[in-house]
Protein backbone atom coordinates (compact mmCIF):
# COMPACT_ATOMS: atom_id res chain seq x y z
CA UNK A 1 0.00 0.00 0.00
CA UNK A 2 1.22 3.18 -0.77
CA UNK A 3 1.24 6.30 1.99
CA UNK A 4 -1.07 8.03 -0.54
CA UNK A 5 -3.57 5.05 -0.21
CA UNK A 6 -3.27 5.72 3.34
CA UNK A 7 -3.94 9.17 3.81
CA UNK A 8 -6.93 8.30 1.62
CA UNK A 9 -8.65 6.34 3.65
CA UNK A 10 -7.89 8.55 6.92
CA UNK A 11 -9.49 10.88 5.26
CA UNK A 12 -12.92 8.48 4.26
CA UNK A 13 -12.70 7.46 7.58
CA UNK A 14 -11.96 10.19 9.64
CA UNK A 15 -9.68 7.71 12.14
CA UNK A 16 -6.66 7.29 13.09
CA UNK A 17 -7.20 4.27 14.79
CA UNK A 18 -4.95 1.11 14.99
CA UNK A 19 -6.41 -2.05 16.15
CA UNK A 20 -3.91 -4.26 17.98
CA UNK A 21 -4.77 -8.30 17.23
CA UNK A 22 -2.98 -9.38 20.20
CA UNK A 23 -5.42 -12.26 20.22
CA UNK A 24 -4.92 -14.48 23.66
CA UNK A 25 -6.95 -17.65 23.77
CA UNK A 26 -7.09 -17.42 27.31
CA UNK A 27 -8.55 -14.09 26.89
CA UNK A 28 -11.10 -14.80 24.46
CA UNK A 29 -15.18 -14.96 24.56
CA UNK A 30 -15.46 -18.81 25.70
CA UNK A 31 -17.80 -20.18 23.39
CA UNK A 32 -15.58 -19.32 20.75
CA UNK A 33 -13.71 -22.25 21.95
CA UNK A 34 -15.69 -24.17 20.01
CA UNK A 35 -14.74 -23.13 17.02
CA UNK A 36 -11.86 -24.98 14.39
CA UNK A 37 -9.67 -21.80 14.94
CA UNK A 38 -10.90 -20.18 17.62
CA UNK A 39 -8.36 -17.25 17.20
CA UNK A 40 -9.35 -16.81 13.76
CA UNK A 41 -12.69 -16.97 14.76
CA UNK A 42 -12.38 -14.34 17.31
CA UNK A 43 -9.93 -12.02 14.55
CA UNK A 44 -12.96 -12.07 12.26
CA UNK A 45 -15.35 -10.89 13.98
CA UNK A 46 -13.46 -8.07 15.77
CA UNK A 47 -12.03 -6.96 12.19
CA UNK A 48 -15.75 -7.60 10.79
CA UNK A 49 -17.16 -5.39 13.76
CA UNK A 50 -14.64 -2.49 13.50
CA UNK A 51 -13.60 -2.20 10.39
CA UNK A 52 -15.24 0.87 9.66
CA UNK A 53 -13.72 2.60 12.25
CA UNK A 54 -10.53 0.86 11.82
CA UNK A 55 -7.47 2.47 9.17
CA UNK A 56 -4.93 0.12 10.20
CA UNK A 57 -4.92 -3.91 11.84
CA UNK A 58 -1.74 -4.62 13.89
CA UNK A 59 -1.19 -8.37 14.65
CA UNK A 60 1.44 -8.65 17.62
CA UNK A 61 3.46 -11.87 15.92
CA UNK A 62 4.39 -13.04 19.75
CA UNK A 63 0.74 -13.87 20.52
CA UNK A 64 0.40 -15.97 17.19
CA UNK A 65 3.76 -17.89 17.77
CA UNK A 66 3.11 -18.52 21.55
CA UNK A 67 1.13 -21.35 19.80
CA UNK A 68 3.64 -22.54 17.24
CA UNK A 69 2.15 -23.94 14.34
CA UNK A 70 -1.68 -23.40 15.04
CA UNK A 71 -0.54 -19.51 15.94
CA UNK A 72 1.08 -19.69 12.73
CA UNK A 73 -1.45 -20.86 10.83
CA UNK A 74 -4.15 -18.18 12.44
CA UNK A 75 -1.78 -15.30 11.62
CA UNK A 76 -1.67 -16.31 8.10
CA UNK A 77 -5.76 -16.75 7.68
CA UNK A 78 -5.51 -13.54 9.50
CA UNK A 79 -3.46 -10.96 7.01
CA UNK A 80 -5.30 -13.51 3.92
CA UNK A 81 -8.61 -12.50 5.32
CA UNK A 82 -7.53 -9.05 5.74
CA UNK A 83 -5.84 -8.76 2.17
CA UNK A 84 -9.33 -10.36 0.48
CA UNK A 85 -11.83 -8.51 2.02
CA UNK A 86 -10.06 -5.16 3.49
CA UNK A 87 -7.52 -4.63 0.86
CA UNK A 88 -7.94 -1.17 1.67
CA UNK A 89 -6.57 -1.29 5.41
CA UNK A 90 -3.23 -1.16 6.09
CA UNK A 91 -1.85 -4.11 7.89
CA UNK A 92 1.42 -4.16 10.42
CA UNK A 93 2.96 -7.42 11.56
CA UNK A 94 4.26 -5.93 14.76
CA UNK A 95 7.25 -8.40 15.09
CA UNK A 96 10.18 -6.16 16.23
CA UNK A 97 12.53 -7.73 13.92
CA UNK A 98 15.93 -6.85 13.31
CA UNK A 99 19.19 -9.13 12.18
CA UNK A 100 22.18 -8.99 10.51
CA UNK A 101 21.53 -8.40 7.02
CA UNK A 102 20.85 -12.32 5.34
CA UNK A 103 18.78 -12.47 8.20
CA UNK A 104 16.64 -9.62 7.77
CA UNK A 105 16.16 -9.98 4.51
CA UNK A 106 14.44 -13.62 5.03
CA UNK A 107 12.27 -11.62 7.79
CA UNK A 108 11.15 -9.03 5.10
CA UNK A 109 10.38 -11.98 2.82
CA UNK A 110 8.17 -13.73 5.23
CA UNK A 111 6.25 -10.57 6.28
CA UNK A 112 6.11 -8.48 3.34
CA UNK A 113 6.10 -11.38 0.66
CA UNK A 114 5.05 -14.62 1.80
CA UNK A 115 2.21 -12.90 4.16
CA UNK A 116 1.56 -9.73 1.92
CA UNK A 117 1.73 -7.56 5.55
CA UNK A 118 2.14 -3.76 4.48
CA UNK A 119 4.49 -3.31 7.23
CA UNK A 120 6.35 -4.59 9.73
CA UNK A 121 7.67 -3.22 12.62
CA UNK A 122 11.77 -3.70 13.61
CA UNK A 123 14.38 -2.92 16.49
CA UNK A 124 16.69 -0.59 15.36
CA UNK A 125 19.62 -1.54 17.70
CA UNK A 126 21.62 -3.25 14.76
CA UNK A 127 21.74 -0.43 12.73
CA UNK A 128 21.46 -0.03 9.02
CA UNK A 129 22.28 -3.15 7.87
CA UNK A 130 19.83 -4.57 9.63
CA UNK A 131 17.05 -2.40 8.56
CA UNK A 132 17.47 -1.65 4.57
CA UNK A 133 16.83 -4.85 3.71
CA UNK A 134 13.43 -4.17 4.91
CA UNK A 135 13.30 -0.68 3.09
CA UNK A 136 14.09 -2.61 -0.04
CA UNK A 137 10.40 -3.34 -0.68
CA UNK A 138 8.63 -1.03 -2.61
CA UNK A 139 5.05 0.05 -1.38
CA UNK A 140 5.96 -1.87 1.69
CA UNK A 141 6.96 0.20 5.17
CA UNK A 142 9.82 -0.43 7.40
CA UNK A 143 7.91 1.24 11.44
CA UNK A 144 11.57 1.71 13.32
CA UNK A 145 10.85 1.22 16.94
CA UNK A 146 11.81 5.02 18.28
CA UNK A 147 10.82 5.80 21.25
CA UNK A 148 8.62 2.72 23.04
CA UNK A 149 5.35 3.52 25.38
CA UNK A 150 6.96 0.76 28.18
CA UNK A 151 8.90 2.49 31.36
CA UNK A 152 12.24 0.56 30.11
CA UNK A 153 12.68 3.08 27.26
CA UNK A 154 14.35 4.95 29.95
CA UNK A 155 17.30 2.82 29.85
CA UNK A 156 19.09 3.48 26.87
CA UNK A 157 16.18 5.56 24.27
CA UNK A 158 16.78 8.69 26.57
CA UNK A 159 19.80 8.40 27.43
CA UNK A 160 22.11 11.18 26.26
CA UNK A 161 24.51 10.55 23.35
CA UNK A 162 27.35 13.33 23.70
CA UNK A 163 25.48 15.23 21.18
CA UNK A 164 21.55 13.96 22.03
CA UNK A 165 19.51 11.21 23.01
CA UNK A 166 19.99 7.92 21.52
CA UNK A 167 16.51 7.83 19.91
CA UNK A 168 16.55 11.35 18.22
CA UNK A 169 20.33 9.65 16.89
CA UNK A 170 17.81 7.12 15.28
CA UNK A 171 15.80 9.09 13.77
CA UNK A 172 18.35 11.14 12.58
CA UNK A 173 20.78 8.05 11.42
CA UNK A 174 17.69 6.64 9.79
CA UNK A 175 17.40 9.30 7.72
CA UNK A 176 20.01 8.80 5.62
CA UNK A 177 19.50 4.77 5.12
CA UNK A 178 18.47 3.86 1.53
CA UNK A 179 14.78 4.10 1.09
CA UNK A 180 14.14 5.87 4.35
CA UNK A 181 10.85 7.17 2.62
CA UNK A 182 9.66 3.72 3.49
CA UNK A 183 10.24 4.80 7.13
CA UNK A 184 7.45 5.27 9.93
CA UNK A 185 8.27 4.90 13.66
CA UNK A 186 6.91 3.66 17.16
CA UNK A 187 6.66 6.14 19.71
CA UNK A 188 4.55 5.61 22.54
CA UNK A 189 1.48 7.69 23.67
CA UNK A 190 3.21 7.51 27.34
CA UNK A 191 5.52 9.65 26.21
CA UNK A 192 3.39 12.37 24.05
CA UNK A 193 5.46 15.57 25.77
CA UNK A 194 8.77 13.90 23.36
CA UNK A 195 6.41 14.20 20.23
CA UNK A 196 7.20 18.12 19.60
CA UNK A 197 11.33 17.45 19.11
CA UNK A 198 10.75 13.96 17.70
CA UNK A 199 8.43 16.24 15.09
CA UNK A 200 11.25 18.82 14.06
CA UNK A 201 13.73 15.60 13.21
CA UNK A 202 10.73 13.98 11.44
CA UNK A 203 7.97 16.28 10.16
CA UNK A 204 6.57 13.97 7.27
CA UNK A 205 6.51 10.45 8.60
CA UNK A 206 3.83 8.26 9.64
CA UNK A 207 4.43 7.18 13.48
CA UNK A 208 2.53 4.00 15.23
CA UNK A 209 1.56 5.09 18.14
CA UNK A 210 0.35 2.93 21.05
CA UNK A 211 -0.51 3.39 24.58
CA UNK A 212 -3.40 5.68 24.48
CA UNK A 213 -5.98 3.66 26.87
CA UNK A 214 -4.66 0.73 29.56
CA UNK A 215 -1.09 2.57 29.49
CA UNK A 216 -2.31 5.66 30.28
CA UNK A 217 -1.21 7.61 27.05
CA UNK A 218 -3.57 10.98 26.36
CA UNK A 219 -4.78 10.97 22.61
CA UNK A 220 -5.49 14.43 22.91
CA UNK A 221 -1.80 15.14 23.01
CA UNK A 222 -0.66 12.68 20.77
CA UNK A 223 -2.72 14.54 18.45
CA UNK A 224 -1.66 17.77 19.45
CA UNK A 225 1.90 17.22 18.89
CA UNK A 226 1.69 14.66 16.54
CA UNK A 227 -0.34 15.26 13.84
CA UNK A 228 1.20 16.47 10.92
CA UNK A 229 -0.43 17.81 7.21
CA UNK A 230 -0.74 14.24 6.40
CA UNK A 231 -2.16 12.93 9.24
CA UNK A 232 1.11 11.06 10.07
CA UNK A 233 -0.38 9.19 13.13
CA UNK A 234 -1.53 5.88 13.43
CA UNK A 235 -2.98 5.51 16.57
CA UNK A 236 -3.27 1.98 18.05
CA UNK A 237 -5.40 0.21 20.80
CA UNK A 238 -5.48 -3.92 21.35
CA UNK A 239 -6.67 -4.53 24.84
CA UNK A 240 -9.17 -1.86 25.33
CA UNK A 241 -11.25 -2.61 22.25
CA UNK A 242 -10.81 -6.68 21.81
CA UNK A 243 -11.01 -7.73 24.91
CA UNK A 244 -13.77 -4.80 26.07
CA UNK A 245 -16.22 -7.56 26.40
CA UNK A 246 -15.82 -11.41 27.20
CA UNK A 247 -19.46 -12.65 26.11
CA UNK A 248 -20.87 -13.70 22.88
CA UNK A 249 -21.25 -10.03 22.43
CA UNK A 250 -17.86 -9.14 22.33
CA UNK A 251 -17.37 -8.35 18.57
CA UNK A 252 -20.39 -5.65 19.07
CA UNK A 253 -18.84 -4.02 21.84
CA UNK A 254 -15.59 -3.95 20.44
CA UNK A 255 -17.07 -2.48 17.42
CA UNK A 256 -18.69 0.25 20.08
CA UNK A 257 -15.23 0.82 21.80
CA UNK A 258 -13.58 1.32 18.37
CA UNK A 259 -16.29 3.57 16.71
CA UNK A 260 -16.01 6.06 20.22
CA UNK A 261 -12.32 6.33 20.09
CA UNK A 262 -12.45 6.87 15.95
CA UNK A 263 -15.27 9.72 17.23
CA UNK A 264 -12.77 11.15 19.01
CA UNK A 265 -10.19 11.18 16.54
CA UNK A 266 -12.35 12.84 14.05
CA UNK A 267 -13.23 15.68 16.77
CA UNK A 268 -9.74 16.66 16.74
CA UNK A 269 -9.05 15.70 12.48
CA UNK A 270 -11.73 18.62 12.65
CA UNK A 271 -9.97 20.73 15.30
CA UNK A 272 -7.01 20.51 12.74
CA UNK A 273 -8.67 21.38 9.46
CA UNK B 1 20.41 -26.38 31.54
CA UNK B 2 22.96 -25.13 34.34
CA UNK B 3 25.87 -23.36 34.07
CA UNK B 4 27.40 -25.56 35.54
CA UNK B 5 26.22 -28.11 33.03
CA UNK B 6 26.98 -26.29 30.15
CA UNK B 7 30.78 -25.63 31.70
CA UNK B 8 30.74 -29.53 32.22
CA UNK B 9 30.18 -30.38 28.42
CA UNK B 10 32.93 -27.85 27.85
CA UNK B 11 35.64 -29.20 29.39
CA UNK B 12 34.64 -32.86 28.37
CA UNK B 13 34.48 -32.13 24.94
CA UNK B 14 37.25 -29.75 24.51
CA UNK B 15 35.36 -27.35 22.85
CA UNK B 16 33.33 -23.77 22.77
CA UNK B 17 31.68 -25.10 18.95
CA UNK B 18 28.10 -23.74 18.86
CA UNK B 19 26.81 -24.92 15.48
CA UNK B 20 23.92 -22.48 14.04
CA UNK B 21 21.36 -24.20 11.95
CA UNK B 22 20.15 -21.29 9.67
CA UNK B 23 18.88 -23.91 7.18
CA UNK B 24 17.83 -22.53 4.13
CA UNK B 25 15.68 -24.81 1.74
CA UNK B 26 17.70 -23.54 -1.13
CA UNK B 27 21.12 -24.15 0.25
CA UNK B 28 20.54 -27.82 1.08
CA UNK B 29 21.96 -30.88 -1.03
CA UNK B 30 19.06 -31.36 -3.69
CA UNK B 31 18.57 -35.15 -2.69
CA UNK B 32 17.18 -33.85 0.58
CA UNK B 33 14.20 -32.71 -1.29
CA UNK B 34 12.32 -36.01 -1.79
CA UNK B 35 12.16 -35.95 2.46
CA UNK B 36 8.76 -34.84 3.73
CA UNK B 37 10.36 -32.77 5.51
CA UNK B 38 13.56 -31.62 4.04
CA UNK B 39 14.54 -29.17 6.82
CA UNK B 40 14.05 -31.38 9.40
CA UNK B 41 16.30 -34.06 7.93
CA UNK B 42 19.09 -31.69 7.33
CA UNK B 43 18.90 -30.65 10.41
CA UNK B 44 19.09 -34.00 11.77
CA UNK B 45 21.58 -35.07 9.37
CA UNK B 46 23.79 -32.61 10.66
CA UNK B 47 23.60 -32.90 14.48
CA UNK B 48 24.56 -36.63 13.92
CA UNK B 49 28.01 -35.29 12.23
CA UNK B 50 28.54 -32.61 14.57
CA UNK B 51 27.26 -33.61 17.94
CA UNK B 52 30.80 -34.98 19.22
CA UNK B 53 32.27 -31.85 18.62
CA UNK B 54 29.52 -29.20 19.41
CA UNK B 55 28.58 -27.76 23.19
CA UNK B 56 25.24 -25.76 21.61
CA UNK B 57 23.15 -25.39 18.49
CA UNK B 58 21.74 -22.02 17.46
CA UNK B 59 18.68 -22.50 15.10
CA UNK B 60 17.90 -19.01 14.10
CA UNK B 61 14.12 -19.04 13.75
CA UNK B 62 14.12 -16.66 10.73
CA UNK B 63 15.04 -19.20 8.87
CA UNK B 64 12.42 -21.33 9.47
CA UNK B 65 9.46 -18.71 9.96
CA UNK B 66 10.22 -17.60 6.29
CA UNK B 67 8.21 -21.08 5.69
CA UNK B 68 5.35 -20.34 7.87
CA UNK B 69 3.89 -23.51 9.84
CA UNK B 70 5.75 -25.71 8.04
CA UNK B 71 9.09 -23.92 9.38
CA UNK B 72 7.74 -23.72 12.51
CA UNK B 73 7.03 -27.50 12.45
CA UNK B 74 10.68 -28.29 11.13
CA UNK B 75 11.74 -25.87 13.72
CA UNK B 76 9.74 -27.57 16.64
CA UNK B 77 10.65 -31.30 15.27
CA UNK B 78 14.21 -29.85 15.52
CA UNK B 79 14.28 -28.55 19.27
CA UNK B 80 12.90 -31.81 20.31
CA UNK B 81 15.04 -34.33 18.18
CA UNK B 82 17.85 -32.53 20.66
CA UNK B 83 16.44 -32.31 23.48
CA UNK B 84 15.36 -36.33 23.30
CA UNK B 85 18.73 -37.38 21.90
CA UNK B 86 21.22 -34.64 23.17
CA UNK B 87 20.10 -33.35 26.02
CA UNK B 88 23.67 -32.36 27.30
CA UNK B 89 23.57 -29.79 24.22
CA UNK B 90 22.94 -26.19 25.21
CA UNK B 91 20.57 -24.96 23.01
CA UNK B 92 19.74 -21.22 21.89
CA UNK B 93 16.91 -19.80 19.67
CA UNK B 94 18.27 -17.25 17.83
CA UNK B 95 15.29 -14.83 17.69
CA UNK B 96 16.25 -11.54 18.86
CA UNK B 97 12.76 -10.57 20.39
CA UNK B 98 11.94 -8.10 22.89
CA UNK B 99 8.97 -6.17 23.59
CA UNK B 100 6.57 -4.71 26.14
CA UNK B 101 6.03 -7.13 29.46
CA UNK B 102 3.01 -9.02 28.54
CA UNK B 103 4.26 -9.48 25.13
CA UNK B 104 8.11 -10.77 25.98
CA UNK B 105 6.04 -13.18 28.29
CA UNK B 106 4.68 -14.74 25.57
CA UNK B 107 7.82 -15.26 23.50
CA UNK B 108 9.71 -16.40 26.86
CA UNK B 109 6.63 -19.20 27.44
CA UNK B 110 7.12 -19.64 23.55
CA UNK B 111 10.78 -20.59 23.66
CA UNK B 112 11.37 -21.93 27.09
CA UNK B 113 7.96 -23.49 28.36
CA UNK B 114 7.07 -24.40 24.36
CA UNK B 115 10.04 -25.34 22.67
CA UNK B 116 12.37 -26.30 25.86
CA UNK B 117 14.92 -24.01 24.33
CA UNK B 118 17.67 -23.71 27.10
CA UNK B 119 18.41 -20.07 26.01
CA UNK B 120 17.08 -17.10 23.71
CA UNK B 121 18.73 -14.17 22.15
CA UNK B 122 17.19 -11.05 23.27
CA UNK B 123 17.53 -6.98 21.97
CA UNK B 124 18.07 -4.66 24.36
CA UNK B 125 16.33 -1.44 23.41
CA UNK B 126 13.27 -1.64 25.07
CA UNK B 127 15.82 -2.30 28.55
CA UNK B 128 14.70 -3.94 31.76
CA UNK B 129 10.62 -4.62 31.57
CA UNK B 130 11.32 -6.11 28.16
CA UNK B 131 13.89 -8.38 29.25
CA UNK B 132 12.99 -9.38 32.88
CA UNK B 133 10.30 -11.56 31.50
CA UNK B 134 12.74 -14.00 30.11
CA UNK B 135 15.33 -13.69 33.28
CA UNK B 136 12.31 -15.14 35.61
CA UNK B 137 12.50 -18.55 34.55
CA UNK B 138 15.11 -20.42 36.27
CA UNK B 139 17.84 -22.32 34.61
CA UNK B 140 17.01 -20.88 31.54
CA UNK B 141 19.15 -18.15 29.75
CA UNK B 142 18.82 -14.80 28.28
CA UNK B 143 21.37 -13.87 25.64
CA UNK B 144 21.40 -10.24 25.35
CA UNK B 145 22.66 -7.95 21.78
CA UNK B 146 25.26 -6.49 22.82
CA UNK B 147 27.74 -5.73 20.65
CA UNK B 148 27.06 -7.44 17.26
CA UNK B 149 28.82 -8.72 14.64
CA UNK B 150 27.60 -6.65 11.75
CA UNK B 151 28.75 -3.16 10.44
CA UNK B 152 25.48 -1.28 11.43
CA UNK B 153 26.92 -1.83 15.24
CA UNK B 154 28.65 1.05 15.11
CA UNK B 155 25.05 3.26 14.05
CA UNK B 156 24.37 3.26 17.84
CA UNK B 157 25.93 0.31 19.89
CA UNK B 158 29.35 2.21 19.60
CA UNK B 159 27.92 5.62 20.10
CA UNK B 160 29.41 7.74 23.09
CA UNK B 161 26.71 8.26 25.58
CA UNK B 162 28.18 11.31 27.66
CA UNK B 163 30.14 8.54 29.67
CA UNK B 164 30.53 5.74 27.80
CA UNK B 165 29.69 4.07 24.70
CA UNK B 166 26.11 2.69 24.62
CA UNK B 167 26.87 -1.36 24.17
CA UNK B 168 28.82 -1.04 28.02
CA UNK B 169 25.64 1.16 28.93
CA UNK B 170 23.96 -2.13 27.73
CA UNK B 171 26.30 -4.26 29.54
CA UNK B 172 26.31 -2.23 32.87
CA UNK B 173 22.88 -1.32 33.23
CA UNK B 174 21.56 -4.95 32.58
CA UNK B 175 23.74 -6.20 35.49
CA UNK B 176 21.27 -3.99 37.63
CA UNK B 177 17.85 -6.68 36.25
CA UNK B 178 16.38 -9.12 38.16
CA UNK B 179 17.81 -12.52 38.04
CA UNK B 180 20.75 -10.90 35.84
CA UNK B 181 22.42 -14.19 36.47
CA UNK B 182 20.65 -15.73 33.80
CA UNK B 183 22.39 -13.20 31.31
CA UNK B 184 24.54 -13.85 28.83
CA UNK B 185 25.63 -11.55 25.70
CA UNK B 186 26.18 -11.68 21.95
CA UNK B 187 29.64 -10.05 21.16
CA UNK B 188 30.31 -10.13 17.71
CA UNK B 189 33.83 -12.34 17.11
CA UNK B 190 34.29 -9.01 14.18
CA UNK B 191 35.27 -7.02 17.32
CA UNK B 192 37.51 -8.76 19.26
CA UNK B 193 39.43 -6.17 20.40
CA UNK B 194 36.44 -5.00 22.42
CA UNK B 195 36.65 -7.71 24.64
CA UNK B 196 39.27 -6.40 26.83
CA UNK B 197 36.64 -3.58 28.06
CA UNK B 198 33.87 -6.22 27.90
CA UNK B 199 35.21 -8.48 30.07
CA UNK B 200 35.71 -6.23 32.85
CA UNK B 201 32.08 -5.00 33.41
CA UNK B 202 31.14 -8.52 33.17
CA UNK B 203 33.70 -11.21 33.75
CA UNK B 204 31.62 -13.81 34.68
CA UNK B 205 28.84 -14.25 31.88
CA UNK B 206 29.01 -16.37 29.02
CA UNK B 207 29.27 -14.30 25.65
CA UNK B 208 27.97 -16.20 22.31
CA UNK B 209 30.18 -14.96 19.59
CA UNK B 210 29.25 -15.25 15.86
CA UNK B 211 31.31 -13.56 13.12
CA UNK B 212 34.37 -16.14 13.32
CA UNK B 213 34.38 -17.37 9.58
CA UNK B 214 32.47 -16.18 6.62
CA UNK B 215 32.28 -12.64 8.46
CA UNK B 216 36.10 -12.82 9.30
CA UNK B 217 36.58 -12.68 12.85
CA UNK B 218 39.63 -14.28 14.69
CA UNK B 219 39.23 -17.25 16.76
CA UNK B 220 42.45 -16.56 18.21
CA UNK B 221 41.48 -13.52 19.31
CA UNK B 222 38.47 -13.99 20.47
CA UNK B 223 39.55 -16.70 22.84
CA UNK B 224 42.69 -14.58 24.35
CA UNK B 225 40.43 -12.01 25.18
CA UNK B 226 36.93 -13.88 25.96
CA UNK B 227 38.09 -16.89 27.88
CA UNK B 228 37.60 -16.53 31.27
CA UNK B 229 37.99 -19.07 34.20
CA UNK B 230 34.60 -20.91 33.19
CA UNK B 231 35.34 -21.05 29.65
CA UNK B 232 32.89 -18.20 29.12
CA UNK B 233 32.21 -18.61 25.42
CA UNK B 234 30.14 -20.02 23.23
CA UNK B 235 31.58 -19.86 19.48
CA UNK B 236 29.17 -19.89 16.66
CA UNK B 237 30.09 -21.00 13.59
CA UNK B 238 26.54 -21.65 10.43
CA UNK B 239 27.44 -21.38 6.71
CA UNK B 240 30.88 -22.66 7.20
CA UNK B 241 30.09 -25.92 8.85
CA UNK B 242 26.48 -26.59 7.58
CA UNK B 243 26.80 -25.46 4.12
CA UNK B 244 30.63 -26.92 3.53
CA UNK B 245 29.39 -29.20 0.67
CA UNK B 246 26.39 -29.73 -1.00
CA UNK B 247 26.71 -33.24 -1.85
CA UNK B 248 25.10 -36.40 -0.69
CA UNK B 249 28.35 -36.54 2.09
CA UNK B 250 26.89 -32.65 3.55
CA UNK B 251 26.96 -34.48 6.75
CA UNK B 252 30.54 -36.00 6.85
CA UNK B 253 31.72 -32.67 5.20
CA UNK B 254 30.15 -31.08 8.03
CA UNK B 255 31.09 -33.21 10.94
CA UNK B 256 34.87 -32.63 9.48
CA UNK B 257 34.35 -28.73 9.53
CA UNK B 258 33.09 -28.91 13.41
CA UNK B 259 35.88 -31.17 14.47
CA UNK B 260 38.47 -28.81 12.47
CA UNK B 261 37.18 -25.70 14.96
CA UNK B 262 36.67 -27.69 18.00
CA UNK B 263 40.44 -29.35 17.55
CA UNK B 264 41.83 -25.42 17.02
CA UNK B 265 39.88 -24.60 19.96
CA UNK B 266 40.82 -27.12 22.25
CA UNK B 267 44.40 -26.21 21.79
CA UNK B 268 43.85 -22.55 22.84
CA UNK B 269 41.95 -24.25 25.90
CA UNK B 270 44.97 -26.33 26.47
CA UNK B 271 47.26 -22.84 26.27
CA UNK B 272 45.26 -21.35 29.02
CA UNK B 273 44.94 -24.14 31.44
Amino acid sequence: MTIKQLIKQIKSKQSLLCVGLDTDITKIPPHLLEEEDPIFAFNKAIIEATHRFTVAYKPNTAFYEAHGEIGWRALKKTIDYLNRHHPDIFTIADAKRGDIGNTSSMYARAFFEDMQFDSVTVAPYMGRDSVEPFLAFENKHTILLALTSNEGAFDFQTQKLSDEELYKKVLRTSLTWQNSQNLMYVVGATKAEFLKEIRQIIPEHFLLVPGVGAQGGSLEEVCHYGLNEHYGLLINSSRGIIYASKGENFAKIAGEKAEELQQKMKLMLNDKW
